[in-house]
């Protein structure tokens, strides 16, 4: 078995990929992957309420998520881009379109992480879903210049703030409890949303339990376990049923 | 990772786990796990027109049906056990429940293998998943008298004969190549529904296509792959994305 | 193309072909072909309230639910049969199945209507109609002993009383119009439901204008049409997509 | 019964109209009917790529692909209408909006096919698909101007590539069989994605057993049947129940 | 429990309110509540076939829209806004989400009614509440300029007009026989699509039927009650289930 | 509006109305309102592991969980009966059924609880709520002889322990924050899963941060909320939209 390539994380804002695949990212980076996060946007508008509040500016905003995000993705081990598209709404251009085709070329990831298609919360991340499943179909095809293309790397959506009004059904649970701290201290670099971070423990947690719960006896996971859900787009392919 | 455990396949008729499953259980056996078949009924008079109108009598097809599907588990490295429950239709019964229970506690499996919940084509096929989930919950419960109690094994239904009306949706693409030889002798030893080795043999190398689709870059399948594709009961864990 | 058989119509309760079918059954009377209804209770517990308020006994009220089904029957120009299998709840027995599989078997029919899969405001409906398609693959396979085997009629459900709650999606509006009279002669005998006719009046008219909407330039339907709602189990099989 | 008028087919990219529709599109040239083929690119960018390895550029791998169209459509007797309005992302704009209400209103169409819903992998084929349907309602609105509106024709979507996948579920089997060598010959013409004549043809045989599956007793299909699937986008309207 | 504040209805066009939503509309007014109604298009184009077949212009249509919808609006107790955004279709556009937010954050709705996501016969309704359901949600971010952010009001979908092809289950029916004269009154002010008014009034009558039937003891509905049906968009908070 | 009447609760098991309905059973109790649980079960052999574990016997386990239960009940202010109809698994039979509408006809509720029609890792739970919701039906029958027929009280299903894979989409959230510590109370007292506390604590919060989210300006819910998340049966029937 070959080794595993980059893991590549399109999200609508920088706080996604913290407590939704925090956990993922840092398994990658510890295995000495690359791991490329693509924020769309700031999450300028719709998820920086407090630094509005605060009597901020739009560039300002813009600054302050950019260190977080940047901050966050080094705690986990990746490295965050930002390609600044604005959001409320974000929306699919031309432009964007090319740049994230030829960031596919580029990374060649082996995974691929995004957001799942429905959210009646939040108007930007099914967009960001359906951008990132849509320009890997791109980057795979022979007739859109520029780069290589890709072959087709397995996609997955990571979890919902709140899964049940999603339609999101968990069809895998990751164990990350060898980067649980790693998650943590993340999560605690987000001080625009820092509420969220005993929630996402807590969500962390009841995962683990779960993975414990249906995994079969062969897999050893530990006392504690701490996992994160993700739903596929794709059949898995495998060599063996577990 | 410790060793993997037992494969338990749990099926309406002897047909089903050939056709369905043969390449599962053709895996486990190469890699010395043991593969256990149980046979609800002997499809004696759901799955056996020929027979019938060969003008044999109960017991002589049923006798033919446990020939066959003997024959055909041994050629796939596996043992069929029957439990003669009676087909067309198939019932839930106490008894029946309490074998199977013993079944799970006896063997301890890693993975289980049954049929999906719709087929409007057929009565056993669904009545059979159904009671392979319930009684794999009942042997997990302390409450239940006889043998130890059993782990959280996975539970995979495999494919019905028509999938697209049985609103079957592929999640698991199992690469069989290593082990087609050994389904492909077994399909054939199924005499009373030789029509069928073109259908599955025609199936297998198109899932083996679409495994090789869905696959990343790093799976290096074989030019000829062929797949059996599985849909799964309950959340995978893992402790990697791929 | 050969003739028509017959049609078959399986119900929980006497009532229930008149209102949801009695148009297909009038057009098939019309047309020279045997309809017969199996109606496998007198709907003698949960369809007559006005009966036992009327403070009839049990064979009172089934003697009169026969009665009208009989007299709804012909006015249809079919035959009804009753099963007596009970209702509320309506279950199914060894005894029930087998003079189904031997019903199907003596009319084979070229057509089945049965109830829909889903209805929470009634527990018979949903398990005659499970009975009256478990039944029918019965009679196809020649393991099941008495009579010769049928092929495979398609089977409609006819529309349950609430619709939009039950699940149920039309995909089939039969122009009833030429037989309107009929159909509406069959819903005056009804006396125990007799606030239904205008109920179901109404939805005559609404399924044919809808009919009107979705036909094609070429169908030529009536200024004012009466239609009835179907939904298939099984995909149609035509020589021409219209 | 009036004559059926002409059969419109709107297809993101040449080569659809042949797998999936060929049969429909030689039944309705068979009968005299006129038969419209809408392609709405070229599928210059993500279906060619064989022509881009083989070192074409993009006018001249529209000219190969424009050239295939137009013969496979001869083949099968219909007529091919190329919009060149770009694939890989296609787009609804308003001057493809206008053209495809006024092709509309020329042919008036008494069947269109279509894309279904659905397709993970190809990003044309839903867009396609919408468009098709969106600009049938545009063209029966008396507010749009431009020609005459039409009445309302059914539109059935053909099975895509993996209907498993795709949510399609198959609810008419169209026999085939009295055109297939017409579509076997269309198919030998897709030069560049020749690979899939296979693969079409064992889906032409699949669904014809199926065809005969799932027909009474009175409809005759031959000893060796094929037939396309096809998913109904609106009720059907019928004077017969079969 | 405070004084419930404005409702706000958005529509696609000018009818939609009255058939789909007058009586919540009249029941608002009542009560003294402020009901604004926005109607994103006149549906020029869509729905006034009859005044185009009568030779008007675009301007006189809509002329005609507006003033039928003005004098509805005012039968119910509501005041209309036309937005004249186009129809056939209705488009988003950063005006139109601007206007729209704005609307939003002036009224200050305690409740907000739209269309429900899909409709097979309209192009328009599902894009009308996509953008209602969006621009509420954009209405509440900080970081969205203009005006103060509101809370998160309701959502309900009002009925499509075949609500059994546009996977629509009511899980909310509204009394709403208190003004059901103000409904029909309205009704019958809509000139251009007259014959709704027979369908609509039966529409209630049934929808009112159902509201008995699923009541426990204790609403005390009147022995002729009018319904109306919404499905909800997000879950109901309550104090006590009822 | 009347005094609100009885509340209804059918469990499988006695922890299940602690758990999962708790909250809803106190504000019962609180507004002098009778509360009555039926525990079908006493959860014997399925939700007694660490008791067998103990080495009790059948008999000493049923009576622990009857104490359990019935102090757990009297702790939320209702009473607690238990029909002993055996669990894992529990069976619909003729006598339950009897003793239910027998219930039904003599609590006269205008509520009822019950568990969510699915639910992959519990086979009881379903089981109990099909019976709670085919019985009420029967209990409003005429034709079913003993005691008065009910009307038709609403019926609310409560949160699976994994609402996730349960296809449960919460519908309602019933705020019970006055009641909280109550439920407190009820859940220490389940001391054969006292594992659950801080699970249902979590819950209890997540639900009620939700409540907030999701609640207009006009509700006023206090800063710490707890909740309890519900999903109907039928539609909702109100005088107001809220």
């Amino acid at each position: 078995m070959p080794t595993k390539g980059p893991l590549l994380v399109i999200t609508a804002h920088p706080g996604d990929f913290v407590w939704r695949a925090g956990g993922a990212i840092a398994l990658a980076a510890r295995d000495g992957r690359r791991a490329v996060i693509a924020c769309l946007s700031f999450g300028e508008r719709g998820e920086s309420a407090s630094l509005w509040r605060g009597g901020l500016g739009l560039d300002e905003v813009k600054a302050v998520r950019r260190e977080e995000g940047e901050k966050a993705a080094a705690a986990l081990g990746g490295e965050a881009l930002f390609f600044d598209a604005g959001d409320y709404p974000l929306v699919e251009t031309p432009e964007l379109t090319e740049a994230l085709v030829a960031l596919y070329r580029e990374v060649r990831p082996s995974v691929v992480l995004t957001h799942a298609p429905a959210d009646p919360y939040n108007i930007d991340h099914p967009v960001a879903g359906e951008i990132a499943r849509r320009t890997r179909i791109l980057a795979q095809a022979a007739g859109i210049p520029g780069g290589e293309v890709i072959g087709a790397p397995p996609v997955f959506c990571f979890e919902p703030h709140q899964p049940e009004v999603c339609d999101f059904t968990p069809d895998v649970l990751l164990d990350i409890t060898p980067v649980w701290e790693r998650k943590l201290a993340a999560m605690q670099i987000m001080g625009a949303q820092g509420h969220l971070v005993e929630y996402y423990s807590d969500l962390g947690r009841r995962r683990g339990v779960q993975a414990k719960r249906n995994s079969g006896p062969n897999l050893g996971l530990p006392a504690e376990t701490f996992a994160e859900a993700y739903q596929r787009v794709y059949p898995q392919v495998t060599t063996e049923l577990a």
